[in-house]
């Protein structure tokens, strides 16, 4: 009885201290279990750990995703598969506004360069990597670190990368070093996908917002050898979780700084957010006036549109988060007080030095060479799918000449299926507006480099950038995949000496961009990342291990529970309706539902819950995570975070940062009275895949 | 011989520490003589100072000028005159991109909404002004402020608002309030713009930069009863000016904050710089595209884009100041010593309070204020010329009938004759033009408030912000100058009742729009002018009255000489000249020069100096600005900046804060060999217009 009292006591008193006891995103080999025991008394068995962990996948396009069938049906948003919808829309059919219906199996299309990765196993190399790296200098440090990942990794592919995608991920900042394999899908179709009206009901207005009123979600299935695949899934509960129910995430959050220095933190604000939000916020300008020309035009733009905006208000939430001067005081605190302890001790000091000085000098170093660096090797100054495609090409063929270790990393043999798979994709490109984003961003390449740069003058000549692009997309052939196809054969040698436009504008830019880029890695991301991991050494030395590594795009948990919040202490209920959606419908854009939603609405229950928000820390690259319940069984598809969600890039504020789930019921219900396709609601629901389906027995729901 | 020597090694010493010693904007009743003659052995007499001060202008578009003949001819910057070359412009005939040319007085065309200012006289009001302040409350400041500026004014221009423009300006924060009477041209003719091409040469990213190869320069002619004013005027000098020679500018600095605390610059920098910074880079990026779309757009467009371009230069330098950790450095160590001053003395404590502590409170609840202060009052959110019209209309009417001293400052009787030659200007307007400039500004209103605030909804409705748009900008009659002439002489309450959906938008955002500012101007605004005040009177206290006040947009002098700085270690030479500009013209955009530069190229001269630099301190608004020699006469034209210039709103620092202004040979030269205008560069070198004008009799110079 003492026991549970204390337990009882303790789980009341972390929450009244504000929900930092939900914070972290935690690798499925160190759950917090004893934190999850005593505040919700729960304690995850292996099993459970283990069948959440194989569902769960990492979706090509930066996104997560869940199998939830026993016939290959993967869930996971529309906004991440707007890509694949573009990709095979027409100009007569537009998925991405029109939504997409297979009710049968021959309807459903493949997306040309999706690739779905499934976590099979996560091994500890520590051991390997570190010996690897011992004594290593700055310089020697990545290739080392290239080097020995390189050959784990191919070893782990067993030779087979179409089947199996292996990665070395640095986890704690080197604190540890895993070896992650995945199963790779990359025959991923099509199976349902509503229209963005109501995927993305509220638009740009209500991104990153709640209340909310969406049906984000998407339907694919992996396919192997023409077969739909039998992978672990979840089950879909067919119920609502309830307000305070225990739900957890499984997904790979993208990135997140939050063993960042305060010199750190403060160059991402002023040097890299800042930049980048005005090179961004111009090309959204130009996209919208562009999209306001004509439907076809507006097609072109959408995908791009809806990224750039998503982008965009997650680097203006970042940079308010910065600009919170008392979390960056807390940061400073913190900092001061690890140094301290550091300079405090002659030993300590030998061992450690002074990171925090070699991490501020490798900033400003950065500043020199960050806009370089982004504009040629991040390609910022050539906006343009034929412009990757051709420096794909090209270094793909620069890369195979030398031995596997010394390429750069995207380009060795274990990722040399998944540049081929990008470059030869079926995808339409338009002469329009490849000419529109390659001239816009020249022109930001000359304002960037100057006009007297002399890789400018190479590159423009007496041209303007608008007669550079045309020339470039207008002359080039490496649009048509046949002959993408042939160049993806062909030797440096003679890819160098190719006419085509777009392949000799991808050659006059990459010495500078291969040379800026090594600069960049050498005196800055090497130097933050060696240091960075001196700092956690440190912490750790000082601390100990209790913590949740940085996020890094690999698969995460994390728990919390439905809730509300005080927004200006007004409190914001949890959960959204159906009748609300409808409510929030003027007619007009991105407030206008789709016919089917119009016509459908006397036959819905305005009661049924839409989306919902849980105090779940998750971050960018959580989109289309699984949420999911004691049982195991999935409750909901999280889809966003709110406006305060945007400053958990560095640190978790559990009275305010929310996730923005869509609630199974609202999936349902669309499924069976909104779009006809009960049966792939009843693959939902059993699991498994009715047995004979046609069009003619997909159930309307009426 | 000793005190010689003591000069000129107080010279060298000033010199050797930076030029420091060329800092200041000063008013023509202040000018630091002792320093001018220290450093350069030259002492200006009263009649020097009053010769340059009455012949210069100060230019309704936020530029400066100067008179430089006695037949009413002015001389500024073309891009200081583009609105009226817009407006004047037809879709068959393009002054902007063609050049405007009248080689006979029947040909020069009136400016529709171009006022010249010409300061006649300033006087020194501050007893009256102080008496009148005395003891008010932040409540009452501004209206008593407003009051005795209002009656002062009245009484200045003595019932004449037409001919005279008063105007009471607050110098060194309060410090000193002064009244200045200025005489006013009204009826403003253009007389010669060369090519946009050849004025804007290199266009945005030559902007704020050097080595710069611009003919910046327009001549326009002040009437008065149809005839050419005679005023005091600059003799131009048909000389270069020598590379050290000392010179200076009479000028309108526009605004600078040298004396802002730590909390203003941050808040500044924070809250004001980078919201700014995202909305005009959108506009700038939908202008673009816009352009892009035909000739006609391109003409619409060119002006507003231009003047984007140039804010946006102008703001992300005063970014890049404001992250200057240094400099920012210095201003914290400077205002802690003045604090620390304040507090270490009760008596001191008692009279100047703790304004720091105030103006950061201030700043704190302009954070939550300035949002919806720029998109309502400040329209952010109704970008287009028919809303502001509706609005005038409306405010005027309202305002009118109030007594003088209660309306809003700009529709005191002294400013009325302003709002009335703004409005019955005949500016057409575009409807495609004015649909997409309100409906993205209305996007940017809805995205800003949020898509639940109650004008929002007012505003928009169940329509999208295009159709909102499109319903006001067709369905208004306020594009019509005859109806705005009606409309001018129409009470408000009848104006209210009338159905023109633009007056109907207008007023439907009026008292959300007047609240905030209330709100903004006493609760930010008024506090810090006032705070500022009292930071102001202890600096003084301390260190006695040493300096210039911060810019006013009213007339300054500055000094200093012709001189390059170190760019990366690099000399830049001051002077550029002709053969530089073919050199760097590549025949595109924005390097392309127009044909009657190309075809007269052979009879030029490539020696001859084109542009300058110097180390006058100069920011936005001395665009325009005469630079002159010892003789009092003219040598040059400002028109821009370096880019290190643009920390001048902070600072100047004399290292590399460099003034660029065109050299009068190149005028002459251009008026003579290029456009066939000698008649005119006649008038510049004699002062005055030769007897019979003709076309026939316009040389050539061939």
């Amino acid at each position: 009885m003492r026991a549970t009292h204390f337990l009882l006591f303790f789980a009341t008193a972390a929450l009244s201290a504000g929900a930092a006891a939900e914070e972290g995103m935690w690798t499925f080999d160190n759950p917090p279990l004893r934190k999850i025991e005593s505040q919700y008394h729960f304690d995850p068995s292996a099993d459970w750990l283990a069948h959440v962990e194989h569902a769960a996948l990492r979706i090509s396009e930066g996104c997560s995703g869940a199998f939830v069938s026993a016939d290959g049906l993967a869930i996971t948003n529309q906004h991440c598969v707007t890509d694949c919808l573009a990709e095979i829309s027409t100009a007569k059919q537009d998925y991405v506004a029109g939504g997409f219906y297979a009710p049968t199996q021959d309807q459903e299309q493949r997306c040309p360069s999706m690739e779905l990765d499934q976590l099979i196993a996560a091994e500890d190399v520590t051991p390997q990597v570190q010996a690897a790296l011992d004594g290593k200098t700055d310089d020697g440090f990545a290739a080392a670190l290239r080097d020995i990942s390189s050959k784990l990794e191919s070893e782990c592919t067993g030779g087979d990368a179409h089947a199996w995608n292996c990665q070395v991920v640095s986890l704690y900042h080197g604190g540890e070093y895993a070896l992650y394999k995945f199963r790779r899908y990359v025959d991923v179709r099509m199976v349902f996908a509503p229209e963005s009206a109501v995927a993305d009901f509220g638009g740009d207005p209500d991104n990153f917002n709640f209340p909310r009123y969406a049906l984000d979600v998407a339907l694919l299935r992996a396919y192997d050898r023409s077969q739909p695949v039998h992978a672990d899934f979840l089950h879909f509960a067919p119920r609502d979780p309830e307000a305070g129910e225990l739900v957890f995430t499984a997904g790979n959050p993208g990135n997140t700084e939050r063993n960042w220095t305060v010199a750190e933190l403060e160059s991402l604000r002023d040097q890299q957010l800042i930049p980048s939000l005005l090179y961004y916020t111009e090309l959204r300008g130009v996209l919208e006036q562009f999209a306001h020309e004509g439907s076809e035009q507006r097609r072109l733009a959408y995908a791009n549109l809806t990224d750039v905006d998503n982008l965009l208000k997650d680097e203006q939430g970042q940079l308010l988060a910065l600009q919170d001067r008392t979390q960056m005081a807390r940061k400073v605190v913190d900092e001061a007080a690890l140094r301290d302890w550091v300079m405090a001790d002659p030993a300590r000091r030998a061992r450690y030095g002074d990171p925090w000085s070699v991490i501020a000098d490798a900033e400003t170093a950065g500043r020199s060479l960050l806009t370089r660096y982004r504009m040629l090797e991040q390609a910022w100054g050539f906006e343009s799918r034929l412009f990757d495609s051709a420096r794909m090409l090209l270094r793909a063929a620069a890369e195979r000449e030398k031995p596997n270790s010394r390429r750069l990393p995207e380009y060795r043999d274990a990722n040399l299926p998944a540049v081929e798979q990008t470059l030869l994709s079926p995808v339409p490109t338009s002469v329009d507006y490849e000419e529109l984003m390659l001239g816009w961003s020249l022109t930001k390449l000359r304002a960037a480099l100057g006009e007297d740069d002399p890789l400018v003058r190479r590159v423009l000549g007496d041209h303007t950038p608008e007669q550079v692009a045309r020339a470039a997309v207008e002359g080039t052939k490496v649009d048509s995949l046949a002959y993408r196809r042939t160049l993806w054969y062909t030797d440096f040698e003679d890819l160098a000496m190719n006419a085509d436009p777009m392949l000799q504008l991808a050659l006059a830019v990459d010495q500078d961009a291969r040379a800026v880029r090594k600069q960049y890695e050498e005196q800055v991301q090497t130097v933050l990342r060696r240091q960075g991991e001196v700092i956690s050494q440190a912490r750790f030395a000082r601390d100990g291990l209790a913590g949740y590594p940085d996020a890094t795009f690999t698969l995460r948990l994390s728990y919390g529970q439905v809730r509300g919040w005080d927004e200006q202490r007004q409190p914001v209920p949890p959960f959204t309706r159906l009748a609300g959606l409808y409510a929030r419908a003027t007619g007009n854009e991105p407030f206008a539902l789709p016919p089917r939603w119009l016509e459908a609405r006397p036959r819905l229950n305005g009661d049924t819950a839409l989306d919902y928000v849980t105090t779940n820390d998750i971050v960018g690259g959580n989109s289309g995570s699984p949420v999911v319940d004691r049982e195991g069984d999935m409750v909901g598809l999280v889809f966003d975070g709110n406006i305060h969600s945007l400053g958990g890039d560095f640190w978790y504020d559990g009275d305010s940062n929310r996730a923005v789930a869509l609630d199974n019921s609202a999936l349902l219900t669309a499924l069976r009275q909104v779009y006809g396709m009960g049966a792939l609601a009843d693959e939902l629901v059993t699991g498994h895949r009715p047995p004979a389906i046609s069009v003619a027995t997909g159930r309307t729901g009426r």
